[in-house]
Order: structure tokens, then sequence, then C-alpha cells
């Protein structure tokens, strides 16, 4: 039996959806943030205490692509490309590791950043925050826009991320994605990560994954037109005094 | 023709010394840095610029582990598990993951920060190296040192990452730890961590690549005895006014 233990707002919807792609038995057990961190309860489920952790068959696995890996390997080896096809192998683990290994630090460490500003005393606050926007227009989010180029062009020539074929590799992509939209995917048009965005979050088993993650990960996923480029704003949103 | 593009001290020093492993023939084209950056004939070999960069009968191939998975595919299916020895097999996937992943952020952010105070106007580095010194200390080198105890207990009873036959998860898991050397493998014992470096770093392949590579990464690497836990320091260190 498969056991899934669910922080909120994390890398574990990824692995919902996966499950459910898999259409496979599984027990989901959901944590919420406490002050946006996982409770000590989720902590000491694994000696990290981070987010995902499957228990399957009495073994646990963390780190999210190697818990794809094992799901695919025992419930559903189509959904990786087979070593008879090298090309496609070879762009699925290209992706498989890209999200993570490349993509994700650079939003991530901008998010480290602008949380820790907020929590610095008022009075240094100004100093830091011009430290931290320079680090940020200089490096990290000229190398997260040029990362969502690289991501746009090669959607350009595939449907999904391996190629033809929905794989494993497009729901561990999904996250960084996912948190790239407010900030990064809303300033350019990035109409081939767009495209991608609508035809796997219209999956039926992305949209049951939503519902069951109790959270907005998937939900905002799949509210590509909220970025589409140029922003349209609301018309509630638009106010003489802004 | 394989056709390696090295960028000195960077995360390419783990392919030159999969190539040794794997006793295939290979070209080498070393790129200096210029201060402290890939020099422009190395960023315009990809789309992205970033360092390794492995061109392979004329296909560009680009991020470690996707590099690594290539090698050994082609040039060396022995250094991966293979589909029958599952649980070594989700060992080498956890750890091909993991290194750039999981540990490697927090490392790698550390050092961005450092560097941003040092380019920080004289007059704010005070109050800005408080700021870090606080993200450094409540986070990444708490995450850092929670990993790396994660690690040493692994090998604690694995005498390389994948079980007991070195793989090309070794190789990817040398970067990191090159990069934790000073900072952390220095403050603790890891007894499980330094007895690994000093077995893999060993190997004549390892060897062979440290000189190859024209820079410290891996020679630093092999010199685990500097890091060894307590520090002794050499005698010409011990000054008086220190």
């Amino acid at each position: 039996m498969i056991v899934l233990h669910h922080l909120k707002n994390s890398r574990s919807t990824r692995i919902v959806w996966m499950l459910e792609e898999l259409k496979v038995p599984y027990e989901i057990k959901v944590y919420d943030r406490v002050d946006g961190r996982a409770p000590p309860a989720y902590t000491k489920l694994s000696p990290l205490g981070k987010s995902p952790i499957v228990v399957d068959d009495g073994v646990t696995y963390i780190e999210s692509a190697a818990i794809l890996e094992h799901l695919v390997r025992k419930y559903g080896p189509s959904f990786k490309p087979s070593e008879e096809d090298v090309a496609e192998l070879e762009k699925y683990e290209l992706w498989m590791h890209f999200s993570e290994a490349s993509l994700m630090p650079f939003i991530w460490a901008s998010h480290v950043l602008d949380l820790s500003v907020n929590m610095t005393p008022i009075f240094f606050r100004y100093i830091v925050r011009q430290f931290v926007n320079g680090i940020k227009s200089k490096y990290l989010s000229k190398e997260t826009f040029l990362n969502l180029d690289y991501i746009d062009n090669h959607l350009a020539s595939n449907e999904y991320f391996a190629g033809e074929q929905f794989t494993a590799a497009d729901p561990q992509m999904c996250f960084p994605i996912f948190a790239a939209q407010r900030d990064y995917l809303s300033q350019k048009p990035y109409k081939n990560i767009k495209r991608w965005m609508r035809v796997v979050s219209d999956r039926p088993a992305c949209r049951i994954a939503a519902e069951k993650v109790e959270d907005n990960t998937l939900t905002l996923f799949s509210d590509v037109e909220r970025y589409s480029h140029p922003p349209t704003p609301p018309p509630e949103q638009v106010r003489s005094d802004e």
C-alpha cells in the first residue's frame, strides 16, 4: 500500500498528480503548514523532514524525482520512455534533473530572500531590500528568465517535456513552473509554456489531484489565463489611485 | 568523438572524472574564468551557458546528471545499477538527484550571498552582513548540516552512494561535498563522508582527472586530511595574535 504524506502547498502536489495518472490505490495524509512551515508531525517523518514523503510497502522514499522514478518503475513504466527510445529518454532525464537542479534554485532563492527581508527589523529594511533587489535583478531573475526562455523554446517543438508522450517529467516540471507564474510568466509571452500548462492541467488526473491536495498549487497552475501576457487587469482592479 | 568543454573550478570536474573511469577517448577544451565567471567563449556554447557542456557525435548535452546518464548508457552501463538490482538502482537515483536538488542549493545560496555582501558599498556592508549571517545561521547552514548528517549516516552502511559498487552517483555527489569542505566538513567529524572521500579520490581515474582539470576542485577534494575534525592547524598558522 502506498501512503503519501502530503504537505500543503509543497512539491508533493506533483506526486498526487502522478499517483492519479497511475490510477493506483493510495492513501493521502494531509498536513497543514504552521506559520508557513511544515509542522513537527511532518518533519519527524523522515530525517530531513522535507516534502514529499512516500511510504510504499514499509519503505520510505524522499526526493521528488526519485519518488517519481520509483512509482513509474513499479506501477507505470509507460510514463517513462524506454531504453529503445534513446532520444526521448535523454529528454526525459534532462528535464527530470533540470526542474530542481537548474530552474528551481533561482526561484527558491528569490523567495527565501523576500521572506527574509520581511522578517528584518524595520529600521534596516530599506537597505536590506536594496541589497536583495540587486541580487534578484542582476542575477536570480536574469537566470530564471534565461531558463524559462530555454524551456519555452524546447516546448515549441515538443508537445510534452520528453517529446510526443506525457511522462513523469511533466509533473516533475510543474512545480517550478507553478512557482514562476506570478513573478515571471506574466512578464513575457511564453506561449509554448502556457500551451503546455493548458494541455497538461486539462488532464483528468491533474484535475482530480487539484481537488485532492486541498491547496492552491495545482489550481493556480491550471489558471494559466491569469498569467497571460500582456496582463489584462479585471475592471474591479482598475482604480484611479493606482 | 566526445568533446568536453571544461570550465575551470566548476561542476564539469565530475564529468572529467567519469570520462576517466569510462576509459573512453575524449577531447577536453579548458576555459579559464574571467573575474570568477565563465568567459563569453564558454557562455555562447549553449543557450544557458552553464558548465558542464559535452558534445558527443554533434549532439550537445547539458545538466551534470543528464550528461552522466548519457555517458554511462553509451559507454559504461556497469557504472549504473541494473533494473534487476532495484535496491541499488533506487539508491543511485536518490543520490543522482539529491546532489543538486537538495544539498547544493543551500551551499550555493550561502556562497552567492557572501559574494554579494563583498560587492555591497562599504557604508551598508555591516547591516547587510548581519542580514546574510542571519539567513545562513537560521536556515542555510542548518539545512546543510542536516543534509550532511543524512549523507554521513547513509555512508555508514554503504561503501559508495549506490551501495557496494562505485557508480556515476559518486562523481555526481563529489561537487557539493567538495563545496562543503571548508565551511561544513571541518566543523563536525563526518567520518563516513571522509572515509568515502579517501576511497574515491584514491581511484586512478580521480587522480588522472585531478591533473587534467588544471584547477583545485579535485585536488582539494582529495585533500580530506585538511578537513579532519577537530582541525589541527599546521605550526606556521599558529600565531600569537590570532
